[in-house]
């Protein structure tokens, strides 16, 4: 690799059509401007997502693309305005790589609600370069963008924080259930609904989970601590539950009924979606007006969520549970996401797989 | 009329099966008990439910029903322990007469979200006959379900307070909407609407009334004080104002698309549902999620409230827009409420109307 003046390539893994399929991949980077880090990728998770775009399954797809928004890695070279991050530093990198700076959302520090965001891959940069991410030897990343990871805390372990963590943590934060003692219910265990168990676990919250089938009952109570398993079909326990709960974290990535869910929410109860669906979901008014419930949706978390998440994670000793795969195997782990044959999240270790040697 | 000890008798107007048509029917009245408000009718708004009702909308009517939740009348009997009110004040009886008393919401004063209310009219009252409303010579009515109307307020400006001012209130109130500056819509132009353009203004705020067509421009600008007036389908208008609003009221009872009024809203805006409509609203996930956007409903408001709300209107010399008419005139308001032939709602001279002599 060279200076801040020559330029750099790396190699990525980039979907290259909509079949999604990854293979090497090899691009330049922008010098290291003042205001960027470099950084060397150690390690980047699989989110769900991820599998949307390289899939063009919402449209806006452009290839090649190299996917990633759970990215740590270490710091390499950082440019003459960076004070925050030093050589050799442990970082993160999530959804987000630029913002306006000007607007509402921006001047009140939640920029991943900007609408002119730059996305951390399949995005266009202020360069006018395509963003690529994660799966790839490495990055140059906007200092405001770019989180220390905590000490101590194992590089695998917080790549799932920079976007399943903070999206279930953002909202718990954002509308007032971080205090003890409130009964909350996780709909749907992926990658973000595993760490919506623990997240909530950890605030001193009863955790329900609820899902369609018995089979994730074991290990939801057992290995992640719920408090309670309810499978949505069977009336007689959503009977039981109705009207409890102070809020739902709702994961679930695909069109789902709304009616059983919200009427286990307590008066002001809240139903918080964080799974983007491309079909329309549906309600009835009374079911809402009739105990002043609120459904509502949060995306991700801003950059000062996205450090206090890190901090609460290693505060409570909070590990996420994931499966540690090489950069070959990534095509297999896609399709096994799509299958939700993963216990919760796959992190792919890119540093072992060399890719800019 | 007797005292106490005596079975009394009064006449109202009652629906007598679906089709919804009102005709005279007498019925006993309990004796006023210890806790118990025996009141004369004077007047009683028509609200757009009572016609859900009559007409069993819902499913849920039995026959005679007597309908009016916006009742004001004047106080000729007081039970022994009612201290709150003496014979000859002017009083007001809303939705609901009676709660549990103990459940969570009533503890905190939100009885109106009390699973096992009383409804003022179509419902089994605790000695186990039927509740009939207030298009009646009078009623009695339990001490915690009557509020004061102002010493000064005309009683017929009073009486749409009692539900749709109260339903456009409690939400402003509830969400954090009552400081000035704000910026709200109004989506629909109706009883509770027009209430709702009247109370944002004088709570300070820049109100757009959002309509389906440009009838109401004039009277929106002029005659309710809108600083704006926008026509859904008019999509450079719809654009030029969206990502502006901190709040919706939508007071529209029957299906309409969300997408296009949720993109009117700003980051953490509300759209706050006070009809209740019987066909599913739908909402796309990430027009909410990408602007964390919140949709919620909300019922009438607690008596607190409605004593609140008429304080308000006192205070700021608000007044409602109303069209006064005779009871034997009922089935034809009714009629044209249906067709939203009104500016803006029928209040029913019910003294005038001498049923009880």
């Amino acid at each position: 690799m060279g200076s801040l003046e020559d330029e750099r390539t790396t190699t990525g893994w980039a979907a290259t059509d909509p079949s999604g399929v990854l293979s090497p991949y090899t691009y330049t980077l922008r010098n290291t401007g003042p205001e960027d880090v470099f950084i060397k990728v150690i390690c980047c998770g699989i989110c769900h997502s991820d599998i949307h775009q390289i899939k063009n399954d919402l449209g806006m797809s452009n290839y090649p693309m190299v996917p990633g928004h759970e990215v740590v890695g270490e710091v390499i070279e950082v440019g003459s305005n960076v004070s925050k991050f030093k050589i050799g530093d442990t970082v993160g990198v999530g959804c987000i790589v630029g913002c306006c700076r000007n607007c509402r959302p921006c001047k009140s520090d939640k920029e991943q609600y900007c609408n002119k965001k730059i996305w951390s891959y399949n995005d266009i940069y202020t360069d006018g370069k395509p963003t690529q991410g994660g799966f790839a030897g490495s990055m140059v990343t906007d200092q405001k963008f770019v989180v220390h990871i905590p000490e101590g805390m194992a590089v695998e372990q917080a790549a799932p924080l920079l976007c399943a963590g903070v999206t279930v943590y953002s909202p718990m934060v954002h509308f007032g259930l971080k205090e003890s003692g409130l009964r909350g219910g996780i709909l749907g265990l992926g990658g973000v609904g595993h760490m919506g168990v623990k997240i909530a676990k950890a605030m001193g919250h009863h955790v329900t989970v609820i899902s369609s089938s018995d089979r994730k009952r074991e290990e939801a109570l057992e290995d992640l601590g719920a408090d309670d398993y309810v499978i949505s079909s069977d009336a007689t326990r959503m009977q039981e539950i109705a009207d409890s709960l102070d809020y739902i974290i709702d994961t679930v990535p695909v069109f789902h009924p709304l009616e059983p869910y919200l009427s286990l929410l307590k008066l002001d109860g809240k139903l918080i979606l964080t799974g983007v669906i491309n079909t329309p979901l549906q309600f009835l008014t009374p079911v809402v007006m009739l105990g002043r419930k609120i459904i509502t949706g949060s995306f991700i978390g801003s950059m000062k969520e996205t450090e206090e998440v890190l901090e609460f994670c290693r505060e409570k000793g909070l590990t996420s549970q994931i499966e540690v795969v090489k950069m070959d195997y990534i095509n297999t782990a896609v399709e096994r996401l799509e299958k939700n044959d993963v216990r919760y999240r796959f992190v792919v270790d890119v540093v072992a797989s060399k890719l800019d040697q």
